[in-house]
């Protein structure tokens, strides 16, 4: 049985160089996280890296010791800038070999139009398995602790999908929005002291500007239901008395 | 005068809880890469990093000896996990301080509502200088060659419109995108024969489903607009040899 209360934490590498040009928006970072944190997992950091030997290598080395688990996105597909298997490969100190099964489901998906390059995706460091695709071709990549999946958001998505529930995790960490019109800055005495009074509780500020006017959100977070409730109502107590109207469940 | 061959380069660390539960997507990384690409300074690595002092101490201490610049958004509001210039000054060794004329903004902004928790947003690292805030009151933070910048995004845009122009950085790196309705693995070998003719040349590739149908853009970079449009010149007649209609501009 996994350790539910132990807090299980995630990183993820977001590998490519069309994310640091601003090409690209990254997609996975929120997916991942959201998708994390109903297994009980926490995302703990992200580094997005260039494409660059070197720099994945790096990456991957400082996260897989850091966390329990490491996601990376991107670089596994066919062309010469996908050097994700070969980076983690290194890190692990392992060789690149072809996955029998990995090959098998590639020529299936591509039939006469396999070709070397489309075969770069049957790649994997010695002793890796296989996360299913059921996107398109060319599997996920598991080895240790270590998720390689793709940059393609959609992929990835799918990807997960498959793996939800088999990874140990804890007790999800639960979330409740309050919200109200008015600047972070009103209230922030208050935030602070509800924090500060209910321990195993964050609270979140996160300001906006919407239809012309100032409003916030604050999110507060726990693991215990219990815990979060009085939190939330603790929070909405305090807003009125300094003539703030709390708006239970967010703006 | 700057050296224009050099090749400047900047890290951004993202700080916020909310990017790594998933409840908020990042929008300042895509703006800042595009803004500092027309400034001649690549983005070349970003972390994400939680509202933690020794996280964000790590991450500053790492990034600002890498790059030649490091941008930082969020963690400088008014609220009890607002951190970031206590750590950024941690990570110098230098103490915090009330910048006299964040004081005057923050007083003229806020009248008769200013409070401690508002007067929180006048501190700065010893030595620190102010940039300009043109949408809210609390200015940005600038000490030695870290940029601190607010978490919302529209305060960061403005605050960068403030300071374009003022850095010194180099060429800028010019980008030319070419289309086709392929996949990226039908015509890998392509791209990686023409990116290793060209010196000085980029190609990425950025696949895509759209109208139930597969294809991709391919994105060359390069710094002197003839070599990228010789590049993009080879890559289109490539692609004609191999049986693939090239749109240039991309789709």
């Amino acid at each position: 049985m996994p350790d539910r209360t132990k807090i299980w934490t995630a990183g993820l590498i977001v590998i490519g160089d069309e994310i640091l040009s601003g090409r690209t928006q990254d997609a996975n970072t929120a997916y991942l996280a959201k998708w994390l944190n109903v297994e009980g997992i926490e995302l703990k950091g992200v580094e997005i890296v260039p494409d660059e030997m070197g720099r994945i290598i790096e990456a991957v080395n400082r996260a897989r010791t850091s966390y329990d688990y490491l996601f990376t996105t991107g670089g596994i597909g066919p062309t010469h800038d996908d050097i994700t298997v070969d980076a983690v490969a290194q890190a692990l100190q392992r060789a690149v070999v072809i996955h029998p099964e990995a090959k098998r489901i590639l020529e299936g998906y591509y039939g006469d139009r396999i070709s070397t390059a489309r075969m770069r995706m049957a790649r994997v460091p010695e002793g890796a398995e296989l996360i299913p695709n059921p996107v398109s071709g060319a599997p996920g990549i598991r080895i240790d602790n270590i998720f390689m999946m793709a940059g393609v958001p959609k992929i990835t998505q799918g990807m997960l999908a498959g793996i939800a529930g088999t990874l140990a995790g804890g007790q999800p960490v639960l979330d409740r929005s309050v919200g109200a019109w008015v600047g972070e800055t009103a209230v922030a005495d208050v935030l602070s002291t509800v924090e500060s009074e209910k321990p195993g509780v964050q609270i979140g500020s996160y300001p906006f500007w919407r239809e012309g006017k100032v409003g916030s959100n604050f999110v507060i977070r726990a693991r215990e239901r219990q815990v979060l409730d009085d939190a939330a109502e603790r929070l909405m107590t305090a807003l009125r008395a300094v003539d703030v109207d709390p708006i239970d469940g967010g703006i």
